[in-house]
């Protein structure tokens, strides 16, 4: 089955504005509370927002098969698990209502009016329930910056990090949308040169600048996702911004990981794009040495180049962009990731979330949080407004974009902004 | 409130032998399938499974707040939400229902016939959907016998251990109840002198006994629930089986903690004991040196006298326990782990599980894993049929069993019965 939604010659009788994150041919899937309070399962093509469930109600998705109240959810969660043929059906079938030639519903007012808001005009909430958090820590540069901190210069990597797709399990409770501000945490941290803990506010938060893909139904318990698989029960991604206490961590993290330092607040954008949307992206992954073991092998064109970036905004307003990383840096890839977590055996469901971990780059410019970036507080960064920082600080704004463009056409995914209130 | 049903005076008109764990005094909750194949929320007095749903559509818990289809449900997560005041109410009133003297439904044939199974015709399920699933790491013995066998024996304990009950994420999708049989597990380990890993199936399959509480909506995220409010946010507790697999735990863990390890799968008791039905067993728990941080501190009795055992039953039906320890003898109390747990303003949602950590006493006959046990590998355990253990072999099932017992009647858990299957 083709993906007609991907045809770059498309264009939509919605406006939209150049270098807008979502043309027609990107159709990410979201859900919002309209203006009447309504729940719904929404897309969104350039600053207009797109009420699926109304549109199916009018029988715009006549021949799909779609249960009646598919869209009319507060979850992606059962969309997502009816699979890939459907999620395709269905772009491929907003992407001919919107086309530019297509009068139906550009034609019919009252429809229009039922189903089409502003983006200004509805709030956006948590894509899917998310069961199941799991972060990655993939980049092969952001583990070798922390193994050169915290451990040894000269042996930086772990002897597992190049055989393994380390990973860890994180709290799904505390997952919000782009725009819900957060609060500092306060725990327990060691002093430098105490034998005591004390207790306060961290005084050392950070961001890490990721993404996570959101995963459909993909196996039975005990059974596993072959690798040249994995790729189907991944519905799409998202911004992923895995906020960090690194004092706290720093206390807590041996010998189990890190837990409190970590499950005070993670913030994700708020429209998944399909990896469909994303297919005239691929690249292929860095090379791997020593090949992994075969279960995690395979060839190809496995990763997506996204340009990623993170912003400071100060109270005033300012903002400054303190780094520019990208997907295709990640050193294992996605399939890879999930095939690994499956290898056991281990249960995954639909809205269940992976993130990349810290994507960081080789350049200093490029690495992907502060903790990199200021290189453990000795380099502090000067924001735009002549401000210094080592670590986001009470009121700041964190801000992260990513997109791909190619092709005279640009897939985004938007932003996650997040302010940090004091604790 | 008083906890009328905590009355050791009451007996019931339904027959209960003598030592069972679910004398009237008990009262747990679970969700089981009827021989109609209904599924319902129901509780359990002796060896009858009593229907809840059918109970409250027959007007039985008249005056008490309650939705129509509270126990019209696939999990417990609702009605743990209505709070520990319903709990209370509800648990009084089935007291009352199934007092010897109470001819209500004892004298009722047609109400008796809709509400009431034997134990076994009926499928128990898993009792709560879970969110999120903690497991902690809060047995003194047992953190410091993995500190000699894997660091040092002279500083056995990290230096946090005193100061935080340490804990990280586990996998809620592979938590699974009594009776379901689990895979050996498969995933990459490094053999004793090589410097590859290899794949195959575990060769060091291992149980943990430990206990788990289940939670209520305890607070909202960016708040902390205070230590000496903990428990009223605790619903009840079960048996946990954290099955783990040494020799991948031994190559992944570092510096993440523990994942395909452990997340393989996790087995739970089907009925939850409520804090309630608890509370005639108070104890102490062990005294904490040095004081833990103010957040961290309360006094009385936190902890909960109960005994536990593990066995190891072979194919040829034979049983063996191997070894026997106690819920009292926690370092840290649940009331901590839940105050710590929010304490960075982690949200914590109705039926989220927080598991114990392995429960181990002081003498070799009370370690609560295979690992300590057998110590490494390095002493075999000697079973009832004469063949020894170091870790668990296919087809053999690990039975946990655990009960309080005093003033003449015993509350128990029941059982959390695995059996291992190839991989």
């Amino acid at each position: 089955m083709s993906i007609r939604a991907n045809d770059p010659t498309i264009s939509s009788w919605l406006q939209v504005k150049t270098a807008s994150d979502f043309p027609i041919q990107n159709i990410p899937f979201g859900v919002f509370l309209t203006p009447d309070d309504v729940i719904t399962i929404g897309t969104r093509i350039g600053d207009h927002a797109i009420d699926l469930g109304a549109l199916h109600q009018l029988g715009y998705f006549e021949g799909i098969p779609l249960t009646d109240d598919i869209f009319l959810q507060d979850t992606l969660n059962d969309f997502i698990s009816d699979g890939k043929k459907t999620w395709r059906l269905v772009r491929n079938r907003i992407s001919e209502i919107f086309e530019a030639s297509n009068p139906k519903l550009r034609d019919q007012k009252k429809h229009r009016e039922a189903v089409l808001f502003s983006m200004s005009e509805v709030e956006m909430q948590l894509p899917v329930q998310i069961g199941d958090y799991t972060d990655f820590y993939s980049s092969k540069e952001h583990a070798t910056n922390i193994g050169k901190m915290f451990r040894d210069p000269e042996n930086a990597l772990l002897p597992n990090w190049l055989h393994i797709p380390v990973g860890y399990h994180g709290r799904s409770s505390t997952i919000v949308p782009s725009g819900t501000a957060i609060k500092r945490p306060k725990g327990q941290t060691l002093p430098k040169g105490a034998n005591q803990p004390v207790f306060g506010p961290s005084k050392m938060v950070d961001f890490e600048l990721e993404m996570a893909f959101i995963t459909t139904d993909a196996n039975a318990m005990g059974e596993s996702v072959p690798v040249d698989q994995a790729e189907d029960h991944i519905f799409g991604l998202v911004l992923f911004n895995d906020w960090s206490a690194r004092d706290i961590q720093k206390w807590e993290y041996v010998p189990l990981g890190p837990f409190l330092a970590k499950n005070f607040a993670s913030s994700i954008s708020a429209w998944i794009v399909t990896l469909d949307a994303l297919e005239p992206f691929r690249v292929e992954s860095p090379q791997q040495k020593p090949d992994p073991l075969p279960y995690l092998r395979h060839s190809g064109n496995n990763s997506f180049d996204i340009h990623l970036e993170a912003a400071i905004e100060t109270p005033d307003g300012i903002s400054t962009i303190v780094t520019k990383s990208n997907f295709k840096y990640m050193y294992w890839s996605m399939a890879q990731q999930l095939a690994h977590h499956t290898i056991n055996g281990c249960k995954v469901n639909s809205g269940d979330m992976m993130g990349s971990g810290t994507i960081s780059g080789t350049g200093e410019e490029s690495f992907g949080s502060m903790l990199e970036l200021a290189w453990q507080g000795t380099k502090p960064i000067t924001l735009s407004n002549g401000d210094t920082r080592t670590s986001i600080q009470d009121q700041d704004t964190v801000v992260l974009k990513g997109y791909c463009s190619r092709n005279g056409y640009r897939i985004g995914f938007g932003e996650v902004r997040t302010r940090l209130l004091p604790a």
